[in-house]
């Protein structure tokens, strides 16, 4: 079917559910940020493979939202007189619909798929438009060879990774449960069941979860609802008494039994079909957040030892990469595809890697100024001439989870690329040697990444880093290091254990993209003198940052110190890890920038 | 009377009421900060005179509430007999109620001195506890010698200190009224009347403003409330005919006629009573920002160089006082409170110093370590022995309000208090220095003047920086510096004009305070190269910083240079304003460090 038989066919069953229209979010029942193929309704429906979107399909027209990071995307995958392309912030799906339609007009959603909050503020938006659930999503109907959901198996996490068995982590939950003044608490984000319960999955791709809901109780008991192909023997005898297994069909059923009890139920990770259930079961809702993720956030020292152990080696996977791109590119056979698919190889070949943590971004020249650029073969760049190749791309190890981003070199960089490529290194290392006390958060830091591109008058447009998970997500909260009013989690004090990443970076479009990403784990930092108890973070990521970028004349001694040092440690940690020729590469790329004392600050 | 049988006669007073207890906060009809001695009930009350403070009166019981900057203070002042001392936000007036009280028990409050807000939260934090208007002050009836209110006249401020009519003024209020969605503004906080109205008085010590309230309409007219004793023909003849004058004890009844209107209310700075008349009449409360109130914080060309003009006279006057200092402490003969004297005696030579911007804070060695302190007769210390004197002081001028901070060595201060001194002051500087894009908040930029007290363990526990008024409150919002969650004006994005202090600091209990405070003006700085439009400060202050307290190996190249090019413009500009021997002082007191390259960050 082309992308227009499919808009035609949702189009045709509007009418059955009496609609005008209907909603069509980028989520699942879990509201994920990357969903198994049987969720991909706006990919079936648009062509869109972002990661943030939505679709309006009313009668005669349809329009797809996407926000600054898809703007290019979107252009490239959306047939434009299918979907009229717009952005987010400057419109929203509910005030396109109020623009359009003169009456008032019925727009259906999947409860399933669309959070309570999504429609307040969409009624608030839209006053005039009634938003109405459908029992059953009208597009699943039309997508004909929709594939089946995975049926994968869900896999115990070892204690060896997890550091903490299911049972102390539910009766943690349990606690914070009674606290919030709840009896019981519905789990719906995936990488919260996966930590709560020590089980990972291979449902969807980039992040090893396994699809379940589950319900925890104050006294710790739990149940958790996965489809039956996907409990083995070993799953059963992992989850033990404390757990009751139930069917992920199961849930809404489930959910009807909670009359009478008080239910902690987020409204950020729970779709309103779970609120609309509860409440007609005559349940009382506490809002509140799902208490998995906070302490899912914090890392044990078992987590911290095997997220040091994932960065060793996929830091020798990294390094082999640079040095292997140092050699080919003066052959001019490399370009961003097969870059990629090689780093991948690289990393494979450690056996240990599960799948990559998100899909690569290699970036040669000005596909760089695109901050989430994804290569494909229409926009695949050689990587040749004088410019800058950008690679941001991590991986999912049993005990860890990676995400780093180097600039390289190609050819002879400008003057001006050293200049903005030696800015973005110094807010790293500002970020990267900073002291805090406790109770600070991301917020609060984010300007010492950014304070050397500002005094030249220049920024960047996204956050400084995000959380990211222990075999889990690479995107995690609740913590976030960003500049936006508002933004999640820049009012979350960062706690010991946290894993973030440190990535400013630069963009000049239709030049270069800079990014230099580190992850960094936040550690109690105890010195002789002080007064308050102090945070700082220690960088996990190591691989060499490309010296033949860095104006030395703009770093201070204290910054020159820092890289040589961050560079004693890779090359010391690394060189027993790689083979000679790399050995020798790492050697040259690490070797002390022995820059004369600094006149700049 | 004393304070105990003023507290026996507001007590006797409860039972006409039908009260069990009473509310008395440290505020007037308009939320003001510095209150005039006929609003001092807290004062009159219990003896306290620090700015922040409520004290609630039981039968049987009282206590007063202060924040952690009054927690010496209230012990010197307040009889704990009487009142029991009580810190915010460990405990609150009303939670305290409800643990006292087994049973449900009748509160009274001044419906004139009490706001919603304040009400919301002490009814959610006690909703067994019935919160009750009053029709009269019981403390107003027991109060015998209570002062009469002030009648000093409200005196036209001149354009050429302005830059702005006030029709002007009043027809940009009216436009942000209607595009709030209201046809009237109340105005009740003095300062926003005394800028909308470009009026001036003498009602409370140390801001400059006259006891109004003020009605303004969409169109730009407007009714200012005001005793008739205060009017006067050179006040009519200002305000012209945009502008009805009725009598301030008219406000309520003309709060009465508003029926059918949707008014703009500030419910930060309007009490609950005006919303309880307004509601009474029938009219729509739009809740919203007072308009006056970021026009006012954002000044204009004329007002920004009218406060240059009034920071140079200050910074005369503050360098004559610190040369006097430097000449007078090896005497031995100088304290705390002839030193304030001293200053104010210079300043008002001036003959251009209307009163003092707040009361000086005049401190030496341990007393230095509350960041608040004021001495008196029983804390004042002599000048003497090897410690810190710390003098925090400001004018109101008719062209602008100053608020300066100085540390200055006496005798030899050791290496501890030269190593903190530097690291505040480098603080001090990054702020100074800091460029930011247009939308930045001051809560981002809060952490640049903390990052080098953090490298060693250590920190402040206050703002780092407030708005100033032209000639008004030497306090005055939304614009904020600071690190703590939800600090009012820490969102507010920074605009040029925005006026602000830059007083990092450092206090060591028992030992010695630190602060270096500067007033800032925000300013557009547009430089080749630039990307984004970036604002940058200005710094207003002119007066030398100790030089004898930096320890220059803890400064980098960059920041020596700021210290010595500010020292620079401190002598030109002070120079030719100074008498010989303060002349001769001020050249050696800013002659560069001259410091050898530094090998610090």
């Amino acid at each position: 079917m082309t992308h227009k038989e499919r808009l035609e066919a949702l189009r045709a069953t509007l009418g059955q559910h009496g609609l005008d229209g209907f909603l069509v979010p980028l989520t699942d029942a879990h509201m994920s940020e990357y969903v198994e193929k049987a969720d991909r309704r706006l990919e079936w429906l648009t062509g869109f493979t972002g990661s943030a979107g939505t679709a309006v399909v009313l009668g005669e027209r349809a329009a797809i939202f996407v926000d600054g990071r898809y703007t290019e995307q979107v252009k490239a995958e959306v047939d434009p007189a299918l979907f009229a392309h717009l952005g987010v912030p400057a419109t929203s799906p509910a005030r396109w619909i109020a623009e359009q339609a003169a009456s008032a007009t019925r727009i259906g959603y999947d409860p399933w798929l669309t959070t309570r909050s999504f429609l307040a503020r969409a009624r608030a938006e839209a006053p005039a438009v009634q938003f109405v659930p459908v029992a059953t999503n009208p597009l699943d109907r039309a997508w004909k060879d929709r594939p089946p959901l995975s049926l994968a198996p869900a896999i115990p996490h070892p204690i060896g990774f997890t550091g903490e068995a299911h049972t102390s982590k539910l009766a943690r939950m349990g606690e914070a449960i009674r606290a919030g003044g709840a009896e019981l608490a519905v789990i719906a984000a995936l990488d919260s069941v996966a930590w709560a319960f020590n089980i990972r999955g291979s449902d969807v791709p980039r992040t090893p979860v396994a699809r379940a809901f589950a319900l925890v109780a104050a006294d710790g008991t739990a149940t958790l609802f996965l489809a039956p192909e996907k409990v083995t023997p070993d799953l059963v005898r992992h989850l033990g008494d404390t757990v009751s297994l139930r069917a992920y069909a199961d849930f809404p059923a489930a959910l009807g039994e909670c009359g009478d009890c008080a239910v902690l139920v987020d409204s950020a990770t729970c779709v309103a079909a779970i609120h609309d259930a509860l409440e007609a079961a005559g349940a009382r809702i506490v809002e509140g957040r799902d208490p998995a993720i906070l302490m899912k956030a914090c890392k044990n020292p078992v987590e911290a030892a095997g997220t040091r152990a994932a960065h060793v080696r996929d830091g020798a996977a990294v390094t082999r990469f640079l040095a292997f791109l140092d050699a080919e590119v003066p052959r001019g056979t490399l370009d961003e595809l097969s870059a990629e698919a090689k780093l991948e190889e690289i990393r494979r070949e450690s056996n240990l890697l599960r799948d990559l943590s998100f899909d690569s971004i290699s970036a040669f020249g000005p596909n760089g100024a695109f901050p989430h650029y994804r290569s494909t073969p229409a926009s695949n760049r050689r990587l040749e001439g004088n410019s800058l190749y950008l690679i941001d791309s991590g991986g999912q190890y049993p005990d860890g989870t990676t995400d780093i981003t180097r600039t390289i070199a190609v050819g002879q960089p400008s003057p001006e690329m050293k200049d903005r490529f030696t800015r973005v290194l110094k807010g790293h290392i500002a970020l990267a040697t900073a002291r805090f006390p406790r109770g600070t958060r991301g917020g609060q830091l984010d300007i010492l990444a950014r304070q050397h591109l500002w005094a030249a008058g220049l920024d960047y447009a996204h956050g400084t880093g995000h959380g990211v998970g222990s075999y889990l997500s690479v995107h995690e909260g609740p913590q976030r290091i960003a500049a936006a009013t508002g933004a999640p989690g820049i009012e979350e004090p960062l706690q010991p254990g946290m894993i973030l990443s440190n990535e400013p970076g630069f963009y000049k479009v239709g030049g270069y993209g800079i990014r230099i990403e580190n992850l960094v784990l936040v550690v109690e930092d105890p010195r002789p003198g002080d007064v308050e108890p102090m945070l700082a973070f220690e960088t996990l990521t190591l691989a060499p940052i490309d010296t033949r970028l860095v104006e030395p004349a703009l770093l201070s001694r204290a910054e020159v110190d820092w890289l040589d040092g961050y560079h004693a440690r890779v090359r010391e940690t690394l060189s027993p890890l790689v083979d000679e020729a790399t050995r020798q590469w790492l050697e040259r790329a690490t070797a002390p920038l022995a820059a004369p004392l600094s006149a700049a600050a």
